[in-house]
């Protein structure tokens, strides 16, 4: 990127669509992210199983360095991407659910590694999927904006 | 998480809060997301900027290895976390606005590297953030939901 002034304001984003992990078995992280949240499937195959989150957004569940290469399909090549490590994503949740959630997690058998308080107010419970990507059910009062 | 039947339908999730990249430099990432596309900034320090999104969302640009151990809050410990690699986020534009975007890329110095026609109608535009984190703006069309 050139160090120029920006070309004027930006048109609208409305919004993300996409977000991803990389995990060993898409099939595995589906199967718990629907356990645990009820997400609607939206594709799966070997390689990929996207989950429809509200907003509306996808969750992509790409299976570990099956992307590493570009990807040929009949509209175009899609570039090559792939991650490792433990991400983190958060998840808006009402505060008047949080202990239905924390139930839910335990009966589950997903332990609750931590709780914070925050200083707006906010509570958050953090956990672990099955590739220890770090997960956390956030009430309002976090953001600026939330 | 046990193999037992699920404890009922699950409480609502309201959409997704926080997505994360890691970044070697969190500031010259922050550079890129606003000059690209005017996201305000909600919060930086010398190991994260975190820009707001619409939705309301939150784009977390964390220093690479900067959290790979608890961090301690005055309300709690927030567990480690981080990533490598070049991971991927959709952003959901509107299709007039496509053409925009392009010439906007391209006037930023940001190569396009790829442009995918989707079967439902849909046009992706393909490319790369300072850490090669692979992005790409989406108009209507992709997923059922959108």
């Amino acid at each position: 990127m050139t160090a120029s002034a920006p070309p004027g304001k930006p048109p609208l984003v409305r919004h993300l669509l996409e977000t991803s992990l990389y995990v060993e078995d898409p099939a595995r992280a589906q199967e718990f992210y629907q356990r645990l949240f009820g997400f609607p499937l939206a594709f799966a195959d070997q390689r990929l199983s996207a989950l429809a989150l509200p907003g509306p957004a996808v969750l992509l569940l790409f299976r570990r360095d099956a992307f590493t290469k570009p990807g040929r399909t009949p509209g175009g090549l899609v570039p090559a991407h792939g991650g490792a490590g433990h991400l983190h994503l958060c998840f808006a949740i009402d505060a008047a659910d949080l202990a239905v959630w924390q139930e839910r997690l335990t009966t589950l058998g997903v332990p609750i590694e931590s709780r914070v308080h925050w200083p707006r107010g906010s509570e958050s419970l953090y956990f672990r999927d099955p590739d220890n990507h770090l997960l956390e059910l956030a009430t309002p009062g976090l953001w600026p904006d939330y």
